[in-house]
């Protein structure tokens, strides 16, 4: 009993520095989320620039996580459940720097739309949109770190609202379109933009899942139906 | 020297069933994303259907992926190379999955398009651009399954091409939305599908990578330009 908790505590330790790790990359790619969302709405090239060139940081993380995470397993040999947190863990971190790259882009997109005239309502909206996925990502790792399946399994319902959000502006950015062909390319742009957003909030519903995975030992059942209605979007 | 290969042998032994289901993976997304760019030229809605379908198969074989990658790891409890390989394997099929859920999207948005006026050159220009990564997937699996890091090198060289087309497309949708207000729903959806398809590409490119980890043990260098540059086209 002791020599377990012993080799249980041990594990963790081992562990330590890659949980550390996660949790910055997923406090930069927040950051990333917000800093881009902002730079789209204040028209600000430099902060858009800034979040850019901080991509590199969270690409970093990863393979660190990745190299840290092989000599775990090298080292310790897991099985069961410490196995299954190490391969979580790889999980997580692609998915995270995955999401990096979708702010990074997203930053890209501001810049071009800061030279265009703006769409009224749009970038508010992103934002808006970008401070649900923040949180939605915030709470997965939350859920993580405290191994929550419950809490896990609510970010899951919450990415629902997330691909609401995004159908509607899917809506309203093709209206924009369809009203004035000078709009086309902005909303074009905008539209690449809020998809990737939408697609951030599918990583943390992965993030979630991976959870709950880790806790219970299976994956969640499809409880949830995809809310990108957008592809069967018709003649309007 | 006897007992090292005997060792090696064995751990390829235990990888056997997953180098299958690794191919067979492949063979899945190369027919779904042949199969939706086929329906879509043709507008052929069963045919779409039925690629929506398989998806789940696509699915089924990643968690065996993932199982008996994690089942080897606690078997054999390998380091180093072999470590590497299995770390590998569970990418790639990540890779394999997220291909199959672009082609699936493809599938989807085949059908809405089959109910609207055809955009001119679309439909072939698309299956072109599908046949292209169809057979980056096919090299950078063969280069997995051969260990052959040149041709993984080829195949990240490859990918510039097909970003080329992606580019090229996204003008030429450009340019018939602002001609006719009538075309946009349509070329959205064509948007979206030529994006996916370069995704593709970029999953091809992520095997690629790994395979030039696996045989050289790092990963290689920024060697390529990130070729889509539409997040940067302006005001026309």
């Amino acid at each position: 009993m002791n020599s377990d908790t012993h080799i249980v505590s041990s594990f963790d330790r081992d562990l330590e520095s890659v949980q550390a790790m996660i949790m910055k990359m997923g406090g930069l790619v927040e950051e990333a989320l917000s800093n881009a969302a902002r730079a789209m709405e204040t028209r600000d090239d430099e902060l858009a620039q800034q979040v850019r060139e901080n991509d590199r940081a969270i690409d970093t993380l990863e393979e660190q996580v990745n190299a840290e995470c092989a000599r775990v397993i090298a080292l310790r040999s897991p099985i069961a459940a410490d196995l299954r947190t190490v391969l979580t863990v790889i999980k997580i971190s692609a998915s995270l720097e995955r999401s990096g790259d979708f702010a990074k882009n997203l930053a890209k997109r501001s810049t071009v739309l800061s030279q265009m005239a703006p769409i009224p309502g749009a970038a508010i909206a992103i934002r808006r949109m970008a401070k649900t996925v923040e949180l939605l990502l915030k709470d997965a790792l939350d859920a993580y770190i405290q191994r929550d399946a419950a809490l896990a399994a609510e970010v899951r319902q919450r990415d629902a609202e997330v691909d609401q959000m995004y159908n509607a502006l899917f809506r309203e950015f093709l209206t924009h379109m369809m009203e004035d062909p000078r709009n086309i390319t902005a909303c074009m742009h905008l539209h690449f933009i809020a998809k990737n957003i939408e697609r951030v909030g599918d990583h943390a519903t992965t993030i979630a899942e991976q959870v709950i995975y880790l806790v219970t030992g299976s994956m969640p059942e499809e409880g949830r139906i995809k809310g990108d209605e957008t592809s069967y979007i018709g003649v309007e």
